[in-house]
């Protein structure tokens, strides 16, 4: 069964390039957005898809997500979990409701206590993204290929199904799985990536020889800290909501850093050759 | 003063690339290529350049470096410290050799040692390269715009003025600086990212979950960890080449990373907030 009325809460680049997906695969779906600055929505009124405006309405109201029956929260993680709450009395009931946020074991306890019982929230998160934040870069196919991990909260089985089909049809690629889990993988495969990319572009570019340094600066250094130039208030709350597993990752991090570190101090040619080939041979295979 | 007969020895990923753009610059060169496997002197014999041969003549033979008056040493860093030694007795008088190795101080050691005082020393260090290793991969213009490091020894000053003006020709921007202060800037700019990259993957890609977590590795990742499949020999010979360099970089990132877990750990927002805020204007202000 699929959806008739979406509202979209949130209208940066995950909301932006989700509609505008919705607006060319679901031609006959009535799409309403919400966002709390004008600008914003004088923006999304510029949206179109196929020819046709992307949005069906457009509002700064939390009433105006009523007539779904299907919500999604765009929003970072920690607004998502204050708006589950404001947003529960106007949501209909039997609607679908769900989110992009990063992790997901937070919202997913905000939205048991917060929405009532015949309402069914399944927690999302697309791995799409990029560095550049806001409505103004959200584009058609920015999902395409990315996993969406979908984690169904108590009796939303038939919730999660339906919108494992949504997430298909603009192709992505539906990923169930628990939210305990996700949170410890995310950790790994995104979030210490960003903490490390933060530390070194701070280390490097904040050195009081920075401006020097920069002639010395070539893509291996601009590959390497990328993210970190990425939106601070989705990082705040991703970091604030999963910090137990941050933090066990990053002590792996300095762990593996000191032994490097010792590695080089003493001159240990074969520590130093297995760490390089052990980086080298796995990295490589991911290239593969 | 152009140089009328350049010997390059080592023709990788940097020898390769070099001797296209200088086969193309300066048709009238005699070009020496020099290397140690026969499979890769076949290689540089099919290697073309505006439809002609980029090399004159291709030896295994390090005597073939005799009748230069440019001997350019594109191997590792620990290998042209040997060769230094080994091809002293074969360079013509008055001849200029330099490298293009990644650290200076102890190539600048080494050739102060092994050199005749007739022939002049001048330490390279292109920021040029890539991920992809060997001469398959060499291809015109990999210098273009690139910072090409120039170290005079004693006495190497004219030297360095004339081959400031053979890697003007390529499109390289030479820099003239002192050995000390390179390798300062590239332990931070290139050897602390490449390291901190190595530690990243192997500990994400080595994770017991390491299987799981590749369906939620996205473009972040990718990014931060692509120079950890760079060349090992390369990379073993710039570390020990540069460690004291490095350690002094890696312990200021585990400091750093440090700070970071403590800000994670005591859920200090507005601790958490001014490190992301710092990293992402420094870095931001690098995509400008």
């Amino acid at each position: 069964m699929t959806f008739t009325h979406c509202s979209i809460v949130g209208l940066g680049l995950l909301g932006g390039s989700l509609a505008i997906d919705l607006r060319h695969h679901f031609p006959q779906m009535t799409l309403t957005g919400v966002a709390r600055r004008r600008k914003t929505l004088e923006e999304a009124a510029a949206l179109h898809s196929d020819g046709a405006p992307v949005f069906t309405h457009l509002s700064q109201e939390p009433g105006a997500v009523a007539g779904a029956d299907l919500v999604i929260l765009c929003t970072p993680v920690q607004t998502v979990m204050q708006q589950l709450a404001d947003l529960a009395p106007c949501i209909a009931p039997g609607a679908v409701v769900t989110d992009v946020g990063s992790t997901k074991r937070m919202v997913m306890n905000a939205a048991a206590t917060a929405l009532p019982a015949e309402v069914f929230f399944v927690g999302g998160h697309p791995m799409a993204g990029s560095d550049r934040a806001g409505l103004l870069h959200a584009r058609a196919g920015l999902y395409r290929g990315a996993t969406w991990a979908l984690c169904a909260s108590a009796g939303a089985e038939a919730a999660a199904e339906r919108l494992s089909g949504l997430v298909e049809t603009i192709g992505a690629r539906p990923l169930r799985i628990d939210a305990d889990l996700h949170d410890r993988l995310v950790a790994l495969t995104s979030h210490l990536p960003h903490v490390v990319a933060c530390a070194l572009a701070a280390q490097v570019l904040g050195d009081p020889q920075g401006e020097l340094a920069r002639a010395f600066i070539a893509g291996g250094f601009r590959d390497t800290t990328r993210i970190a130039a990425a939106n601070t208030a989705m990082w705040r709350d991703i970091c604030l909501t999963n910090r137990d597993n941050i933090v066990r990752e990053l002590t792996g991090m300095i762990a593996a850093l000191e032994s490097w570190r010792d590695a080089l101090r003493n001159g240990d040619v074969p520590h130093l050759d297995a760490l390089l080939t052990r980086a080298h041979t796995l990295r490589e295979d991911l290239n593969r």
